[in-house]
């Protein structure tokens, strides 16, 4: 006797045309939703059940709830004014994409358990690669986050050293010298957690210091090796960030090249956020160096409008990152191991999604002209917004505008001198809280040589000047009145 | 002047509905589908342009070669009759779980990026939590895969063991001694690969024999602990299985638990497959011992119907793993962290999907009993298919059946004693090669003591009687022509 344990089909036809047509409708017109969640710690929880039902409830019930109890707590990544951390974008041939994918439901750890999945995230993160101007020797692997692909690139710069360390370990060696990694200050954190679980600890990863315009100085890098090495300490790679969090700073990737080239370091190169901007020719002199970088990671899931989590790890040596990583246990072994790509083996999990689907989905959609010219015009925006901040004397830019991203902070002349830096930040602080409660933009912030700033990063497919526009609008408008309070 | 950068919402309400149409036809009614893709390698690569297109391609164009040429380069994992490895399912709210997801697009990294997103994270791990009969002290934290959870688990044993690891790693430190992890010869090779990531190495993880059933025995892990810290080696982490990769046996927990105890050691419990059966009340005694661990890996998206991919990490000393992973840098300080839950203080990645949607509307869909009736239905049929085994004598299981799996091979009578076992091998992987090359039924292998197994695991929401015992009459069939061959 056939059992049927799912809910009828019928159902989901008919839920899932509404949920599709609820997309469009939320995605045409997000101007009723506030764009940070105006929620307080413990309300969502507190109106749903502590237990789950014993018995199936109704598809319409659940979606109800959805839209009743979870959508009012959500912050909404997909507004065209949220410019908070680096803006994301999933268009509409992304959702379907994940659409599919989840309904296929494949996990793309060998080739056979999904042959299409396997080969398309060859072509897509092929066709990537062409679009940001690297070189063909670059292979991509689809992780999910940047912190996920810097682990990846340096473990696989951990081995290449050539230590042993996949055999042996780290610990209790008497062998084994202590290990240094070597980023900015102004590096994300994920490669100090990385370099924590690799079992670098922190103290094996050292923070360069930055200049004015916060990128690395390639001469404190070169000192810090080399100080290194007189005392014993192996170095094991050399990270630059092409597009720094806080600001966006480009570290100076080709004389860092250049260093890591002299005392045969690793350079991996954290693109996660910048890379992006290399789809745009005219531009692509500042990636100068990147091309000769061991490995590179680029998210399309942050300024490329691909659906979350999307990150690709393109590599230059993917022999070592097999090296580091494979294990083929005889219940994963199969007869065509040989002629393919097992993608498992050029990571940390076993278990991976059908992403490329959607990548490559996204890419046809968008054509890679609609692409770079939006990208185009998110760094217009950018210098358009800057040009309005340096002609307004209430307000500062404390950091260069690289790309989309920009840095600044209220600083009236009043209040210069006869006020300290701690009442500057309370008061910046205060302004974008005031900004961002009132639902129509949400910007983040950062603090950078002691001084608290706003930050508001361009990058949804759907911004236009005018959102950029009204949010400047709206900080000057809470600028005042913050002075006032 | 508003730029319109995605496409027309008009062909997404279009297009969309045709995908939520093709998804019922498709998982209505699988047959047609080869369970196995039926490709060579590179066939699939070859049928793709070798560069995107700058302008954009319309959505239908997209979705014809989606049809065209991805579609039969799959794997179908969906399909009731996909035995392979560990089978899964996605059912139809898991799919609009999903699509929803990647139209909201949120980062749940920190409370304020989507607070429905971490207080449903919360509670769907609590409501699985409660399904599983775990105590109240664990909390749950949703990864993509077991193999990122128990690296997680590892890194937290690894901080407890309060060695300074965070700050100062594991390399060049006359003050660490050899650490060492324990597991099962037949543990995953996800543990293996955590050791060598987290600088254990392959050296430090301590492969413990198992009894004829493939289980540790407990006498020679307590041993083996015993010898290492006489040679002044640090036991870390002992990590039994609940349900192996290639047998699904179960590590004896409570005497191991005990030794954990009595040693001091962190336990971290892999269930990533088994632990689905702890639904099932009436059974819930062969995970005695679990209660305690310190740390515990369930895969919603095996054997618990749920989406790929869906992990959770239930821990009971949570502060343990934010002492080992949480860095918060200025730009993601937000005014509310005392009070709320900010995941990505919990693990490595720090952008995070929002994967609790999909699970909550999945458990409410199908209703706690729905999920474990479904559960006990596919181990009554595995019990069934054993017996069939059994009373066939050309057939031999070579494994208990603690689960829904089964562990067989092809062995006539006439075949024993005047041929090797190499023989019987190469057999059994002509048999499982021409069974899936059918295309109507997938089946995974193993080596167990060296003879080559088939494995056929149930696991699909959909998968009934009718799918397994085709299956075995197909294998019945093929094994006499691999005979005649």
């Amino acid at each position: 006797m056939e059992k049927h344990r799912d809910i009828d089909p019928a159902v989901f036809r008919k839920e899932g045309h509404e949920v599709i047509d609820w997309i469009a409708e939320y995605l045409e017109n997000m101007d009723p939703y506030p764009v940070l969640a105006a929620t307080k710690p413990g309300q969502i929880k507190a109106s749903l059940p502590k237990s789950p039902p014993a018995k199936p409830d109704p598809l319409p019930d659940i979606m109800n709830d959805f839209r009743s109890i979870i959508l009012p707590g959500m912050t909404h990544w997909n507004h065209p004014r949220f410019f908070a951390y680096f803006s994301t974008t999933s268009p509409y041939a992304g959702i379907l994409g994940e659409t599919l994918s989840s309904a296929l439901n494949v996990n793309a750890m060998l080739w056979r358990t999904s042959p299409s999945a396997t080969e398309l995230e060859e072509v897509a993160t092929d066709w990537l690669r062409q679009m940001l101007g690297l070189p063909n020797q670059f292979e991509g692997v689809i992780n999910d986050t940047a912190s996920v692909g810097s682990l990846c690139a340096m473990a696989a710069a951990r081995e290449h050293a050539g230590l042993k360390i996949r055999e042996k370990g780290l610990a209790g060696r008497n062998d084994l010298p202590k290990l240094r990694v070597y980023a900015s200050e102004e590096a994300h954190s994920s490669i100090e957690k990385a370099a924590i679980v690799l079992g670098f600890g922190q103290e094996g990863l050292r923070k360069i210091p930055t200049d004015d315009a916060f990128q690395i100085q390639p001469a404190a890098l070169e000192q810090a090796v080399r100080e290194d090495m007189d005392a014993g300490v192996k170095p094991i790679c050399i990270i630059p960030t092409i597009g720094t969090t806080s600001t966006t700073s480009i570290d100076p990737v080709k004389e860092i090249a250049e260093i890591s080239q002299r005392y045969g370091i690793w350079l991996h190169v954290d693109a996660a956020y910048g890379g992006a901007a290399a789809t745009v020719e005219e531009i692509r002199n500042r990636f100068a160096g990147w091309e000769v970088a061991d490995s590179i990671v680029v998210n399309p899931h942050k300024w490329l409008f691909t659906t979350f989590d999307c990150n690709i790890l393109y590599c230059r040596r993917p022999e070592v990152l097999r090296q580091a990583f494979s294990l083929t246990p005889e219940y994963l072994r199969t007869p065509e191991e040989a002629q393919v790509k097992n993608y498992n083996s050029y990571g940390v999990a076993l278990g991976r999604r059908f992403r490329a689907l959607k990548l490559w989905m996204i890419i046809r959609s968008l054509g890679t002209e609609g692409i770079s010219n939006a990208i185009r015009d998110h760094m217009s925006y950018a210098q358009q917004l800057g040009e309005s901040i340096r002609q307004n004397p209430n307000f500062e830019l404390i950091a260069p505008i690289p790309f989309s991203t920009v840095v600044f902070r209220y600083n009236p002349p009043n209040m210069k001198g006869h006020q300290n830096e701690l009442v500057v930040n309370e008061i910046n602080e205060g302004l974008l809280n005031s900004v961002n409660e009132t639902g129509k933009a949400f910007l983040s912030h950062t603090k950078l040589r002691g001084k608290y700033c706003l930050r508001l990063t361009i990058g949804n497919l759907k911004t236009n000047w005018e959102d950029v526009q009204l949010t400047w609008d709206l900080i000057q408008e809470k600028a005042v009145r913050q002075l006032v309070a």
